[in-house]
């Protein structure tokens, strides 16, 4: 199967996490893109899993070197996306996938945009999402109303995504993922389709 | 499911008929859309499989009320889509699915383009094409060299489609279209997004 990237955006409690696990046998190898940081790892976070760790000095060879697709400064930690992680995965012919928000996935765009087909995932109702938020306990109360008025902000950009899955119900939203998980494999980078036009006509 | 529309294209001899045929029961309702003409109909076509049969005044009156997405004249007869048949069955739910040249689809997307998916269909390879064409013998040699030419210029204009389905393998392919279609009826419509976002902020 063919490399493409895969770009998924929408709110903490849209259930992203939930979705590409009960779809993950059905769209082919794939990676999904861990941020890498600067910052130490918290009590429980893997390295690996929740974030690369690398240090401070590495972080910033890396980007001098132009080895992040993306990168920000918070509280004076790095956080960024490995280009080179995503080129070795997409050279294996993985379909790469990353759960970014908004602003990510315009940065990611105007590098890749010929290679990103992206979704907006969303929960079915503002109050749904509300009432996930809280249901899970994970978040205070003054960080799920961030997030809430977070979501309120994104959804007006849902219009720069290719296709929206809204998650009322789990295996349907997966069985949607998987549809666009394996036609965004269908898509041509410029790259691939000048190669292919070429090899096609002299076959 | 919602509608939407699926535009493909590709050489005959592509084998999109029978792409749509393997993949029929796994795309939920959809609505092929057949081309109306105001020629007579020749040995063996059927009204309303081949073509809707429609005599020139029907044609002209129907142009006049801006009631076709695209039309043509060809050899002093007129052929086009019916928009009404198309919102007919974008109304009932359907997937639209048209099976138009490049140009029919540039028409399409410049009256419809939010609506819109699209893939280009063709074989594995250009000797491929060639042999298809002759093995199925229904066309003269000169048709199939004029066909081969065709597909020779639409290939390099496959980069205005969102997807590329390459039929080297029957059941592959039909697995591949169903993703495309499947996909196709996430995207939003510009006036379903509105509705959307501002049913979802008040829920």
């Amino acid at each position: 199967m063919k490399s493409a990237i895969l770009i998924l955006s929408g709110p903490s409690g849209a259930g992203k996490s939930s979705i590409i696990s009960a779809a993950a046998d059905k769209i082919g190898d794939f990676y999904f893109s861990i941020s890498s940081t600067s910052r130490q790892p918290r009590e429980g976070e893997v390295d690996g899993r929740d974030y690369h760790f690398v240090d401070k000095e590495e972080f910033e060879r890396g980007i001098e070197s132009g080895d992040f697709l993306e990168y920000a400064v918070v509280h004076g930690n790095y956080y960024g996306t490995s280009l080179k992680l995503v080129r070795e995965a997409l050279d294996a012919g993985r379909l790469v996938i990353f759960d970014i928000d908004v602003q990510g996935y315009h940065l990611a765009k105007a590098k890749m945009g010929d290679l990103i087909t992206s979704a907006f995932i969303l929960p079915p109702s503002l109050s749904e999402l509300e009432y996930r938020l809280k249901a899970r306990a994970t978040d205070r109360d003054d960080v799920i109303s961030k997030r809430v008025e977070n979501a309120k902000k994104e959804i007006k950009e849902i219009g720069a995504y290719d296709f929206v899955i809204v998650n009322d119900d789990l295996d349907r939203a997966a069985g949607e993922f998987v549809a666009v998980a394996n036609a965004a494999r269908l898509k041509l980078s410029n790259k691939e389709r000048e190669l292919f036009v070429k090899n096609w006509l002299s076959s």
